[in-house]
């Protein structure tokens, strides 16, 4: 009789899944490709919100339990009410969470056990880019620092190595480093 | 004696306020500098949490009332628990709402009334880059597309210019479609 064999997760990721994703990815590539979308509706002035429904990947439709809403709001010095996260630290976290993640999924395939990670995310922008009062300044972050903080018995190699894990794979690492097209199109409601 | 002149709000947008703000910018470049940061703290897994607690401007630091807690995680096919929005479609939210503010600023600031605006973001993604499988595809979005639906009693020519007062200058926008400088450090916990 064949013995079942006992999934592996290390650092909460289930490892032996990840192993099989890699697998049929192999045999059937065309699974790999994803799309992800968001919805978003504007409130008043500096307030609006997106809602995550659903993606696709795999070749079909998945929908989550209940769809997120994510805010946007802008500070008081910005002429908003402060009720929500900003959209620029809002970039931010999603970087700072796929960096994080990317770390976490190749560091488990490898089998790296890591205790605890955290970081910090500071993005630079001039205001004089946003309102067009200097077009030498660019309207975007002129530079982002990352600093990261992570607990693991490795070497101090392995630690930066750990990091690269994360700059190596992140999607939104990659997005936000490289660039990425984006079309726009407008019509009436 | 002076009458004091009320202040124009036009689509939820101090208007008064925002030229203002453009005129101590002009008196003062340096108020334009802002730092925008966040903190974040892996928790287990595909999940982990970034808190938004205060931003740096106009030579001051400011303090959320309450700090913005923002959450991550994967969907359970990206071997998550599927308990918030996974970094990728966080970053749709962060350009979504950022074009969708910075068209709203702008629009009010040329006194364009808006009544609704709604749009859907949907990005393109090969797991096969995140997972190491073919070098020649790339780890991030391969390309996003927006639509926006807008009403606004304007000409549709009007209507076009709206949306470009939004790429052209919104941060998140430039950030993403050019590419930002990101530097990272890392240290033992």
């Amino acid at each position: 009789m064949a013995t079942a064999q006992k999934p592996i997760t290390l650092n909460g990721v289930a490892v032996s899944e990840l192993f099989s994703t890699i697998d049929a990815v192999k045999a059937t590539p065309s699974i790999a490709k994803f799309k992800f979308r968001i919805r978003n509706q504007w409130e008043d002035g500096s307030r609006n919100h997106s809602t995550v429904t659903s993606l696709t990947g795999a070749n079909q439709e998945f929908s989550h339990p209940v769809p997120f809403r994510l805010e946007a709001d802008e500070p008081t010095i910005l002429l908003g009410k402060d009720m929500a996260a900003n959209p620029v630290p809002t970039l931010l976290h999603a970087l700072a969470s796929c960096l994080t993640t990317s770390m976490v999924y190749h560091a488990s395939a490898r089998g790296i056990q890591i205790n605890q990670i955290e970081s910090t995310f500071e993005g630079d922008l001039d205001l004089r880019g946003f309102l067009n009062l200097d077009p030498q300044i660019r309207k975007g972050y002129q530079g982002i620092r990352v600093n990261f903080r992570i607990s693991a018995d490795v070497s101090d190699d392995r630690l930066q190595e750990i990091v690269q894990l994360g700059t190596g794979h992140s999607p939104v690492y990659d997005s936000l480093t490289n660039g990425v097209p984006v079309s726009v199109t407008a019509e009436r409601l």
